[in-house]
C-alpha cells in the first residue's frame, strides 16, 4: 500500500480500498479517542446508581450488574422493598445458586395495591431498610441493591431525606449502591453519580399480550 | 368499623383513621383496576424486545431476562455481535454455571474501533446472524438474545430488511427475540412488540470516574 500510493498507479486500488480505508481511518481515530478518554478515569469510588422511568429494565438491568459481581466472586446483597409476584426468577436464581456470595432479602409484602394495608406496608418499608443500612454498612458488600425502594419513598413510607444523608455521609466509599424503581425523586438523581431513565417506547400490554414468564418475571 | 360509620360519635374515629381509610381505598380501586387490566391480556406469543438508548442497562436488563428464563429452566441463547472487553461477567456466570440451558456465542471480533479492519467485522457480523437465525428456527429456545446488534445493523454490516423480514416471517410464534444496542433503526422499534429506551441522565465517566468491575462489566 505505502509504496503503491507513492505513483500515480496507485489510484485504481485506492478507489477500490477508499471505503475501507476511511472506514478503518475513523476507526482508529476512535479508538485513539477513546483510549484517552479512559485513561483519564482513575478515580474508583463506590457509585450511588439510579434507575428510574417507566419503562421496563430497570430492576433487570441492576439484577445484571448483581450477576456481574457474582460472576466475579464479589459479595453483594439485594433488599426488595416491594415484593411483587412477577420477578421470582432472578430471586430463585441467586438464592438456590449464589446465596454464599449474595444474601437476598425480600422485606415488601407485596405491591401497595395488593396489601391495601398503609400501616403495615410502612412497617414492612421501615424494616427493609433497616436491613439495607446494615447491608451497606457492612464493607464486605461490594454491592448493595435497594429494588423498587423509590415506590416507598414516593409513597412516604421511608424519609428521603435520612436516605439521602445516609448514602451521603454514612456509606462505606468503595460500595456501590444501586436503587430501583419509577417516579425516583429528583433530590436522589441529583445526588447520584449514574442515572438511567428507562422510557417505554412500545409496551405489548397495550395490544392485548399478556405477563409472560421469562420476560416479565 | 361499619357500624361506628352509621352513628354520629364515629366521626372521630373516622378523622383518625381517614388518612389510613383514603389511602387503603384508593388501593382497593388500583387493584380492581389492574386486576382489570391483567384479565384481559389472554394472548401469549413470542415477543420481539428491542433496548436501545444511550443510557446504560441495555445489555443488562437483557441478560436480567436470559437470567429469568435459565431460573423457570426454560432453553434460551446468547449471540453476542460486538465484544466488548467490558461484559465477560454476565458470560463467564452463565458458561461457567448453566451452559446445559443457556448456549452462548460470541462472534464478534471486539468493539469495531479496536478491531479497526471492516471487512474482519463484517465477516464477523455476517456470521452472527447465521448463528441468530439458526438459534432462532430452534423452537427448544424460549428466548434468543441478540446482544449489540443494532451497532452492527448501523455500520450496515447486516442487512436491516432482512433482519426484520426474518424476524416477521420467519421467526417461531412463541419464541421472543432480544436485540440491544444504541441507535436501533426506527423500522426495527415500529415492528417490535416492546422498545424501551435507556438514557442517560447522570454518568460517572463525565466527573472522571473510571469504569470498575461488576458496574461496568
Amino acid at each position: 500500500m505505502s509504496s503503491e500510493s507513492e505513483t500515480p498507479n496507485a489510484l485504481a486500488s485506492d478507489v477500490v480500498q477508499s471505503d475501507s480505508d476511511r472506514h478503518n481511518a475513523k476507526m482508529a481515530r476512535k479508538k485513539q479517542a477513546r483510549d484517552k478518554i479512559m485513561a483519564g478515569k482513575t478515580d474508583e469510588k463506590g457509585l450511588v446508581i439510579v434507575h428510574t422511568g417507566k419503562g421496563k429494565g430497570k430492576s433487570s438491568a441492576a439484577f445484571g450488574m448483581i450477576f456481574r459481581c457474582i460472576a466475579h466472586q464479589l459479595p453483594c446483597a439485594v433488599v426488595q422493598f416491594i415484593k411483587g409476584g412477577m420477578d421470582t426468577g432472578e430471586r430463585n436464581l441467586i438464592t438456590t445458586h449464589f446465596a454464599d456470595l449474595c444474601s437476598f432479602h425480600t422485606m415488601g409484602e407485596g405491591f401497595t395495591w395488593e396489601t391495601q394495608d398503609r400501616d403495615r406496608d410502612i412497617a414492612a418499608a421501615a424494616a427493609a431498610w433497616e436491613k439495607a443500612k446494615e447491608l451497606i454498612l457492612d464493607e464486605r458488600n461490594h454491592m448493595v441493591l435497594l429494588d423498587e425502594i423509590n415506590i416507598a419513598l414516593r409513597y412516604g413510607y421511608i424519609d428521603l431525606q435520612e436516605v439521602i444523608t445516609f448514602l451521603r455521609d454514612e456509606k462505606p466509599e468503595m460500595t456501590h449502591v444501586v436503587l430501583t424503581g419509577r417516579n425516583a425523586a429528583e433530590e436522589l438523581i441529583e445526588m447520584a453519580d449514574l442515572a438511567t431513565e428507562m422510557s417505554l417506547l412500545k409496551h405489548p400490554f397495550r395490544s392485548g399480550i399478556k405477563a409472560q414468564i421469562g420476560v416479565e418475571f
